[in-house]
């Protein structure tokens, strides 16, 4: 098991952000495991086929990844490391082809969307929705068609041979994912304690009532912890009762646990997802 | 301008989702206007084409629409009145045409990957992406192709005189997308003042230190107002500042005045974006 590289699963297909994020969390030491959809991705292992799985949490432009949230609750997956992306578009096509060349460009609608002042600089580009990024960068070069361009991350050109005809293409450079590495908890204690692990996530519910959040955030205030994320999100069949997703920094861990301590007592269900080192957030070169 | 109807602009084409959010809380006596992006639908007042915009706010499933909310700070619209849609997928085909015709279903990547069950179900069907939901359905009649088929709402099978050939396909019965109506400042001073106007989406400005939400919620909970959303966003470009939206609900409009005008004092900048009747939330058929 030593010897073996450490398998990390993500969603979509090789090449895509998540498994650029992976790369840059861990390392290229690793075996990439591309999973269709993440509901596939969380089973992956459970079916033995990963040892962790590298998930986006949230994007600066379009917020959360709520499926990821659910999953990870359903899940007993625990946060063990976490990895900021900036988020960089390319024009990606065939080797040997120039701009001149293309006529059609296809990629995830999310991602063409990002390029909006590209397209409106080159009107000649007929925009074609593809299911994933660097699903369009495959189709492509498998249609080994010269008037065809993709848009997806450079590691998707590097994969399939692809030559980038135009990099940085996103309308907004401040286009940033955050990354979780989750892990089995077994896994998870193996790992030597950080002493650099000092940001928490929490998931916590509460009765719907005036000042329940009040009470709930109370300790970590005291104990001189900032709150890096908040984020309420309805239970479903649950009308009263709402569930929370805290993050929480800290310079020290002893204090963030005596707060923990104390807001348990406050909330109906309150679950760590994990206690990790927060991540430098990378510049946008 | 009385007796001319209400324009009410909304993103993406004729038989969206959002055109339906827009008729269920007007009624049909209005006229739509599309707009193909969120950045043209926040044009479409200033540019003289509408009187109001119908936007999305949160999906059940999918989370806050953040770049609505960016659009919404940037302007000066005010809410005045939300809606809660049940999002239901439909297969749309051409009038005549049955399922054991059909071989290809589009649709927007995003409602694809809402009837994975669907799918699982019928595996010859061949996924193929579109940039809109409406748009598959229009593109598909416009081929008149009996092979075709495409998921939308039932409003955009309405539209373009197409046939349902299957509802209700999407995976979660739990699927519902909250809207918001937006009005100039001026046009909402002109609405009578409903007194059932108790509930009001707030978003404020937090030095990043301990306890500063704390302070902020703290005259919310106090005069009994029910905190219903609250979600941290990171500020572009002031790394230690965090923008927060809540929506706060409350027996008493009276109170939540007394309460805000104590918020302010704890907050570094502060903008009511609304206050408006609580929408019902419909129940999933």
């Amino acid at each position: 098991m030593d010897s073996r590289k450490l398998r990390v699963a993500f969603q979509g297909e090789p090449g895509a952000f998540s498994e650029a994020a992976a790369v840059q969390l861990l390392g290229e030491d690793i075996l990439t495991v591309p999973r269709p959809t993440f509901d596939a991705l969380f089973a992956a292992i459970t079916d033995g086929a990963a040892d962790a799985l590298l998930v986006p949490v949230e994007n600066s432009l379009a917020g959360s990844v709520v499926r990821v949230y659910d999953l990870l609750l359903e899940s007993d997956l625990t946060i063990t490391a976490e990895t900021i992306l900036p988020i960089e578009m390319n024009l990606i096509a065939m080797p040997g082809t120039s701009l001149s060349d293309i006529h059609v460009v296809s990629s995830h609608p999310m991602a063409l969307a990002q390029c909006e002042k590209f397209f409106a600089a080159h009107p000649r580009f007929k925009r074609t929705p593809a299911e994933d990024t660097a699903g369009s960068v495959r189709e492509m070069m498998a249609r080994a068609d010269k008037s065809c361009a993709a848009i997806a991350a450079r590691r998707a050109a590097t994969h399939y041979h692809a030559a980038i005809l135009a990099e940085r293409i996103q309308d907004n450079a401040e286009n940033f994912t955050r990354f979780v590495l989750l892990r089995t908890p077994a896994d998870a204690a193996k790992a030597p304690a950080s002493s650099k692990a000092r940001k928490m996530s929490i998931a916590l519910s509460l009765a719907h009532r005036p000042g329940a959040l009040l009470a709930a955030l109370e300790p970590f205030a005291r104990h001189g912890a900032n709150l890096q994320k908040i984020e309420s999100r309805p239970i479903h069949g649950s009308p009263w009762e709402y569930q929370f997703f805290l993050d929480i920094e800290t310079d020290s861990a002893e204090r963030l646990e005596s707060a923990l301590a104390e807001v348990r007592k406050a909330t109906s269900a309150l679950r760590v997802l994990g206690l990790y080192p927060a991540a430098a957030r990378a510049a946008a070169r």
